[in-house]
C-alpha cells in the first residue's frame, strides 16, 4: 500500500483516549493487558490526567488527512547526570492502527520523537521493545537505532 | 568480602555530584563518556538542578556506616496509558563504588527503587543494561527482572 500522503502529529486530547486504548489493545501483547470497553475504564483517564500534568512527557497521536487517529507515541525527556549531564529521550507505547501499517505512519511518528528529543537537547533516545517484536526491532534499526542494550522488566 | 552492615539510601545533594560522577566514570563504558575533573564540569550541576525540579525523578545515593557515598541510582516514575493506565518505574544510572562491589550495595539500592516504584503505584519497573554488562544482567535476574525486551538506542 502507498504511504499515507499527509500525516499530522499533534498532542493527544482527552477524547483520543478511546482510540489510543483500542490501538494498545489491538496487539498480541496488549490484548491481554488492556480493557477495551466503551467508554474506556476510568484508570485510563486518570493516567491521561497525570500525563497532562507531566510537562516532561508528551503523548502524541498521528492523524491522517481525514483527521482520523492512526498512531500514537509517548516521549519522555529525562535529565540525568550520566553522559556529562545529558538528557535522554525515552520513547514508549508506539502503536499504528492495524489497517495503516507499512504506510509510513510509524516512521513519521518516531522521527518526530527523535527530532523533538534532539531539539530538547537530548544526547540519545532510547526505548524498550519486547524481544518477540522482531519486526519492530528491524523497523527501529532502519531508523538508526542500535540493539545495544538488554531491556529488563519486573512486573508486580 | 562481607556485606556492608549498614547502608542508608538518601536523596542526592549538590555536594554529592563529584562522587557520583566519579562512580559513573569508573566503568569501561562510562570512562569514555564522562569528564572527571575537580570541580566537575558545570554541565553536571545543570543536570543536577534539572533533577531537583523534576518531581517524578529521584536521584539517590547509598551511604555506608561512615557516611561515605558508595552507590547511586536514578528512579523515574512515568505515567502512561498502557497496561490500563499503569505507571511504570524506570531505573537508570545504577553504580556501586569499585571497592564496595559484591557487598550487597547494588541489591540494597535496587530493592529500594523497586519498593519505591511499587509504593507509587507502578505496575512494573524497567531498565536498560548494556549488552556487554553480563554480570549486571545476572544481578538483575537474581532480583526477579526478566530479560524480556531489547533496549534500543540512538545516540546523536
Amino acid at each position: 500500500m502507498a504511504a499515507i500522503s499527509s500525516i499530522t502529529i499533534r498532542h493527544a486530547r482527552r477524547d483520543d483516549v478511546g482510540v489510543i486504548v483500542a490501538m494498545l489493545a489491538d496487539d498480541p501483547l496488549g490484548s491481554a493487558r488492556e480493557r477495551l470497553e466503551d467508554p474506556p475504564p476510568a484508570s485510563y483517564f486518570r493516567a491521561f490526567e497525570a500525563l497532562e500534568h507531566a510537562s516532561h512527557i508528551q503523548l502524541v497521536v498521528a492523524e491522517d488527512e481525514d483527521g482520523a487517529v492512526i498512531g500514537c507515541l509517548q516521549l519522555c525527556i529525562l535529565p540525568g547526570l550520566s553522559s556529562q549531564g545529558a538528557s535522554r529521550g525515552l520513547i514508549e507505547d508506539v502503536r499504528v492502527a492495524t489497517h495503516c501499517r507499512s504506510r509510513g505512519v510509524g516512521e513519521k511518528i518516531v522521527q518526530w520523537a527523535v527530532a523533538e528529543a534532539r531539539a530538547k537537547g537530548c544526547a540519545l533516545v532510547e526505548l524498550l521493545t519486547h524481544s518477540t517484536r522482531v519486526d519492530a526491532q528491524r523497523f527501529y534499526a532502519r531508523l538508526g537505532f542500535q540493539p545495544s542494550h538488554v531491556g529488563m522488566t519486573l512486573r508486580f
